[in-house]
């Protein structure tokens, strides 16, 4: 559907894309408020308190600058793409290194109370999270900030990259439901059934965490809200492939 | 890219789809041995054995059923289009009715053992996802089968269905890894951090679902899978969408 339709939907997304912040900042403050009110607060120590860093951080690094570096392409439609694209990259570094400090302080926890590591189905789904993601990111650099690929390889590995993008935050978004259900399990089998504050608050933050995802997935993958073609940079674009490919793939 | 293109996919398209029916099949045949081998087999007496019924319904109708309903479009692509979306409304019914019968196994062993409904986010999640899909259900069968809508009408809701089937199938893998994550910690909770036979088996199974949704979701959004247009068919609709437009709605 084009713009001219009856019901066209583009003015719809800044409305789309505030909403998706009003959820995602929602997740954030749950979290912290699970854990800072029901769980004890944060501290590095390797104790509980250090634990309640893992999921703050995930929620804050792999769910939430997740989603919104992928919305910058959105976003900033009509801006310069190769500053759209560093600051894809810049929200994503942030986000990596959130998540990893997220994972030190789990391992960091489970050390201390030497609980072994990595046998839920939640810590296998969220390691592969982790694994794809740092992959996605370096891969991400060198096809797209550092022309080491030709303009063909870059091609060929757009869709795949743009597919576990949208994957690796759904991956997240499911770990992070996991997370949830082991966390409450861990903590409040007993109550649990009749949902107790806590219960209702950890379940909400669930429910929030996916309406962020599925208002990102539709986001971006509505046709009339991708980037329109720039004549200007099609050209640049073209004269660099033939630039590259000239000098480093003379038959693609 | 189309099939000139120097790595053209389209023949990887019956191992893609044979490698989801082999994935899908797993998790059928995993679902059943954990609830067979590990927790008691299955009955229809209100009892744990009852609530066994429930994974199995739950994996073999929600995800794997729905799953295939999803890619009849791509696998039968060049078959009459009338037959492909009664073949697409037959599986999803098969679906709903297994699925069904699922949960009305899990509310009979609550009944039965005064355990409290619908207070976890697994059964949130798992609700939600039932709701949408008979929504979607009815819907796709008064909008595409029975021409109780006007063209224009369903070439608008069109993209919607399609979004709505590829969030079904994740949110029924999302909710069945939630459902997985509750059995092992309310069934093992002592034990699983020493992975043993049954949570090891629990969590492979939640990788297959996993490995199952990322394929047939990969499937479906390959631009090169898609159905060819036929210019008999197009004619068709045409002709169809001027009579009834003609007929009940004259200003779309």
């Amino acid at each position: 559907m084009d713009e001219c339709g009856p019901y066209s939907r583009r003015s719809l997304l800044p409305w789309l894309v505030g909403g998706s912040q009003v959820l995602g900042l929602c997740a954030v403050v749950l979290t912290g408020v699970w854990m800072g009110r029901y769980r004890g607060g944060f501290a590095w120590d390797g104790s509980a308190q250090e634990f309640n860093m893992h999921p703050l951080c995930m929620v804050l690094g792999l769910v939430f600058l997740q989603g919104d570096a992928i919305l910058v392409y959105r976003v900033f439609r009509n801006e310069s793409k190769r500053n759209v694209k560093l600051l894809h990259g810049i929200i994503h570094l942030l986000a990596l290194i959130i998540t990893i400090v997220g994972m030190v302080a789990v391992f960091d926890f489970h050390r201390a109370s030497k609980i072994p590591d990595m046998y839920s189905l939640h810590s296998w789904c969220g390691m592969a999270t982790l694994v794809l993601f740092c992959a996605q990111w370096v891969l991400g650099l060198m096809f797209f900030l550092f022309p080491v690929a030709s303009a063909w390889l870059r091609a060929t590995y757009l869709p795949l990259h743009v597919f576990c993008g949208a994957l690796l935050l759904v991956m997240a978004i499911g770990s992070s439901l996991l997370g949830i259900t082991e966390k409450l399990l861990f903590s409040i089998m007993a109550t649990y059934s009749h949902l107790p504050p806590e219960g209702t608050l950890a379940n909400i933050l669930g429910v929030v965490l996916v309406c962020f995802g599925i208002l990102i997935i539709s986001i971006i993958t509505k046709e009339e809200y991708r980037r329109p073609p720039n004549p200007e940079e099609e050209a640049l674009s073209v004269h660099f492939k033939t630039l590259t490919e000239g000098a480093s793939s003379p038959t693609p």
